[in-house]
């Protein structure tokens, strides 16, 4: 509750990775053994995984995970609020001195997989925030995925690294005019359901 | 992008049903038949299910989906989002004029299941909205479950019907004095991995 007013700019992704599956526990332990996840300050318990740092490791590090699981072919979702600018966000910054060098990059450029993701932008603090929403919905529309809007969200479909690539567009370009900004999605890959 | 300003109050939750099994599909289905959806809009995807309604009945749905699932004794989890007042939120209101008996709540009662839960509220715009979210964090300690805070979200550990009532305890004071609420959660139960 102390440090409200810290000009911190850590952003963070409180998240679940969610295998289908009987053999989720050796889905996400050997995911967690191929993500490189030594730029971001993490820690795991038995609802969610919290990472904190800079946003370009964030990103890369969300999408890095859902990709190594959805590559299993298993049907797999993740869950997860990424946020920047809570103003009780105020230790844990020491993973804001690393380079930009992104460590999951290369590895998760390699691999394709069709997706369709739900996501939501909050922008907090802020009387115009609907408008700040508008403006983002508008703009996904450029980035190469299909989108289209459902109550409470917007949708993207298609592959994983153009979906990402939309949602840290999204939340950069909000995060660059309100200070405390907060994304939610679910992204969901090799449903069952989606063939019907 | 019409209607922004509309006057309606109907509450909605979007989420996933994610039960960690390859019987994951018998179990959504067979959970979807064992609840009582009737007094509510529902639309369900391949990524999320949204459901719109009375508030009373949202919070009683998605209670009965998560204990129904969780009895198979499978680790099952859920995500979501709650969210009242939206601006853009218009249509499907249908639903509103529903008697405020609950359909499932004898069931739910039934059931005896611990779960770990995370939630985190967005009051939108307006700028006091940490204070809304401070005082809401003080008052879930009073609801028997058990709270503990990490980054981003607040910690409920108990029954799952108690932890659904303090989440909805919660809801309903800020929506009580804010127009649009939002509140993110993710529950989860029978995890192997908290045992440890």
């Amino acid at each position: 509750m102390t440090n409200i007013c810290s000009t911190s700019r850590i952003t963070g992704c409180q998240f679940t990775l969610f295998p289908m599956s009987s053999d989720f526990v050796d889905i996400i332990l050997s995911t967690l053994e191929e993500v490189d996840t030594s730029k971001v300050w993490k820690e795991t318990d038995d609802v969610t995984t919290c990472i904190r740092g800079k946003s370009i490791h964030i990103f890369d590090v969300t999408k890095a995970i859902f990709l190594h699981a959805a590559k299993t072919g298993e049907h797999v979702a993740m869950s997860g609020t990424f946020s920047i600018g809570c103003p009780g966000d105020s230790s844990g910054d020491v993973y804001m001195e690393e380079s930009d060098k992104l460590m999951n990059e290369s590895n998760s450029n390699s691999l394709k997989q069709q997706a369709g993701c739900k996501f939501s932008l909050y922008p907090l603090g802020r009387e115009d925030y609907m408008d700040k929403i508008y403006e983002q919905i508008d703009l996904s529309k450029n980035t190469g995925v299909q989108v289209s809007h459902s109550h409470y969200a917007t949708r993207l479909d298609g592959d994983v690294n153009d979906i990402f690539s939309a949602l840290q567009q999204s939340f950069d370009n909000v995060r660059e005019v309100v200070s405390h900004v907060t994304m939610t999605f679910t992204i969901s890959a090799n449903s069952p359901s989606n063939k019907g």
